[in-house]
C-alpha cells in the first residue's frame, strides 16, 4: 500500500528527522511531497505544532509533517521514498529503522555522514534502489521542535554505487524547485571521499584538547602542514580505491577554511554536548578503508586510536 | 667567595625551587648541607615559614632553607652546586637564570623533564661540570609553601654527558643518607631516553579530549597497542642515537602502568590548571631528534602537531 495512491505527488518518509532531516523534508513538502517524519526525541513538540525552521535560504516557516510517528513501524505504508537522515552510530541499527516501511518500490534515501555507510543497507534491501545523499548545511535543532539554518543548505546525490536515476532526477528537481540546491552525481562514492577530505581531518582533530575550532586548528603553518598531511592521506586512500581527487583539493580545502569564522565541527559539538560521536562512519571507517588498501595512514590512525579512548572517557563518565 | 668557606658542608643553591627543587633541597639540607632556594612563586611564604613537607618517607618536617631568595643574583656567591629544578619552557631563560652564581668550582645540577636539555646549559658553561638528573617522584606544592609528597622520591644522576664523578658521587651519597634514592648511572642520555618512553607518549596523549588519565590511555587492546606504537617509536629514535633500550622496556612499562591506579601526568596537571606545557622538552625536542637521526616516526609527530594546536589554543585564551 502507498499513501499516495492517485493524488501523484510522493509520499516520503524521513526517519530520524533531527535538524537535517527536517530540514529537506520541509523543503520537499513545500513542492507538494507528502512528507512524513518519524522523530524521536522531540516527538511531542512537533506532533503538536510541526517544526519551526528559522532560515533565510527558505524564510522563517513552521513545517506541518503529514504526519509525525514515533516509530517506523507506526507509519504503516511504504513510500515512495524513506529518507534516512538519523546519525551513524554503532547503537543505532538503521536496518531496522528502514525495515518495516520498505516496500518492493520504495527508494531508500541516505542523508548520512562518512564512508562506507551504503554497503550494509544495500546487503539487506538488495532490490531496492539506494540513493546517497552528502548534506552541506550548516542546521542545528535549539529545542521544542525548533531548527536553526545557519549556513549552505545543499545536497550531492546519486545512485549507490554509481549512477543517475529517474528517482534522484526527481527528488533533485523538488530540492532545486523549493530554493534548495540538489547537485547530482554519477559517482557518489567519490563525492563521499571528497568530503571525508575535510570531515576526516577536522572532525577527530577538533575533539582534541576539549574542543578545537577550525580557527585553532590553522593558525601556525605547523598546523596548517598538519592538516594537508591528514588530508592527504584520505586523499591517498581514496585515489587507491579508483577515486582520484583534484590534486588541488586539499589547498583548496584549508584555504577556504582559513577563510571562514571559526566554527565547531560537528564531532566537536556532539564531544561538548555528550552526544554519540560519529567516529567510526567518519573516521573508523576511513581508516579501515585506508588499511583494506594497504594505504601507508599513521596520521589518520592516530588520530582514530585518541579519538576511540576519548569516546572510551565519554563512555564512562556518562 | 663560596659561602661554605672553612665549613666542610657544601652550599647548594636551589634555583626554581618548586616542589621537587623543595623535596630534594630538603633531604640535602638534612645531611648537613647549606641550601639556599631560589623561588618566586611563594616567597613570602617560603621566606616566613619555610617549606611544610607532608611526606611518608621523610617524615612531616618544615624544611628552613639557608636563605630564600627571589632571585639567582641575590646570592652574591657562588655555591659548590647550584641545582636548577625549573619547568623546562621556551619562555624560561635558563642560562639567565644560573648565570649569576657559577663560578670556576661551581657543579651544575639539573633536575628537568625532557630529551636534549643539557646542551644549552653546556654551551653556556662549558667549563663547569655538568649533571644532569632525572627525578622519578610524586610531589606537588599545595600552597603557601606547603608540599605534598605523594610517592616514589628517587634521582638517576650522571655526568653530562657521561660518566659518573666525585661531585655526583658526593651529592648521591647525600641523597642515599637521607632516605631518598639516588641511582648514578654512566649513561644519563641513555636513561633520559628510557624515561622518554613514558614521558614523550603518556603525557601528549593525556591532553587529547579534555584530560586522559592513564587508566583512560589503556583501557583497551586498542589503546594499548596504540601506546605501544608510540613507545616503540621513541625506542627506535634511542636506538638510532647510540642509546637502545631494553626490547622489553615498552611492555613493561605498559604492564606497570596498567597496574598502577589510574593518575593524571605532568602535563595533564599542567593542562587541567591552565599553566604552561613542558611540550617542547618532553615531546618537541624528542621529534627534532628522531627527525634528525631519520627515523619514522608519524604518530608522535601527530601528537606533536596536537599538542601544539592545544597549547596555542590556551595561549589564546589565557
Amino acid at each position: 500500500m502507498e499513501e499516495n495512491r492517485g493524488t501523484g505527488a510522493p509520499a516520503i518518509l524521513v526517519v530520524g528527522a533531527g535538524a537535517v532531516g527536517a530540514f529537506f523534508g520541509s523543503a520537499l513538502a513545500r513542492q507538494g511531497a507528502l512528507v512524513s517524519v518519524v522523530c524521536r526525541s522531540e516527538f511531542e513538540d512537533v506532533r503538536a505544532k510541526g517544526f519551526e525552521i528559522a532560515s533565510g535560504l527558505l524564510g522563517n516557516h513552521t513545517f506541518r509533517p503529514h504526519r509525525v510517528l514515533r516509530e517506523t513501524a507506526d507509519y504503516g505504508a511504504t513510500p515512495d521514498f524513506v529518507v534516512l537522515s538519523s546519525k551513524v552510530l554503532p547503537s543505532v541499527d538503521r536496518v531496522a529503522l528502514l525495515r518495516p516501511v520498505v516496500g518492493p518500490a520504495t527508494t531508500i534515501v541516505l542523508i548520512q555522514n562518512g564512508i562506507d555507510i551504503e554497503q550494509e543497507i544495500c546487503a539487506a534491501f538488495p532490490r531496492n534502489e539506494l540513493l546517497s545523499a552528502l548534506a552541506f548545511i550548516g542546521v542545528a535543532r535549539t529545542g521544542g521542535g525548533r531548527i536553526h539554518h545557519q549556513s549552505s543548505g545543499w545536497l550531492i546525490l546519486g545512485r549507490y554505487p554509481d549512477g543517475i536515476t529517474v528517482a534522484a532526477q526527481q527528488l533533485a528537481a523538488l530540492l532545486e524547485a523549493s530554493g534548495v540546491g540538489c547537485r547530482l552525481t554519477e559517482d557518489v562514492i567519490g563525492a563521499r571521499w571528497q568530503k571525508a577530505v575535510w570531515n576526516a581531518a577536522f572532525n577527530p582533530i577538533s575533539i582534541m584538547g576539549g574542543v578545537l575550532d577550525t580557527t585553532m586548528m590553522l593558525r601556525t603553518a605547523d598546523d596548517q602542514a598538519f592538516v594537508r598531511r591528514v588530508m592527504q592521506e584520505i586523499c591517498a586512500i581514496a585515489a587507491a580505491l579508483g577515486h582520484p581527487q583534484s590534486p588541488k583539493l586539499v589547498d583548496q580545502l584549508i584555504g577556504h577554511t582559513i577563510g571562514m569564522a571559526g566554527y565547531k565541527t560537528s564531532m566537536a559539538l556532539d564531544f561538548e554536548n555528550r552526544r554519540p560521536m560519529e567516529i567510526e562512519a567518519i573516521l573508523g571507517n576511513t581508516v579501515r578503508a585506508g588499511q583494506r588498501a594497504g594505504v601507508a595512514i599513521p596520521a589518520l590512525e592516530t588520530l582514530y586510536a585518541l579519538a576511540k579512548m576519548i569516546e572510551g572517557k565519554q563512555a564512562a563518565s556518562a
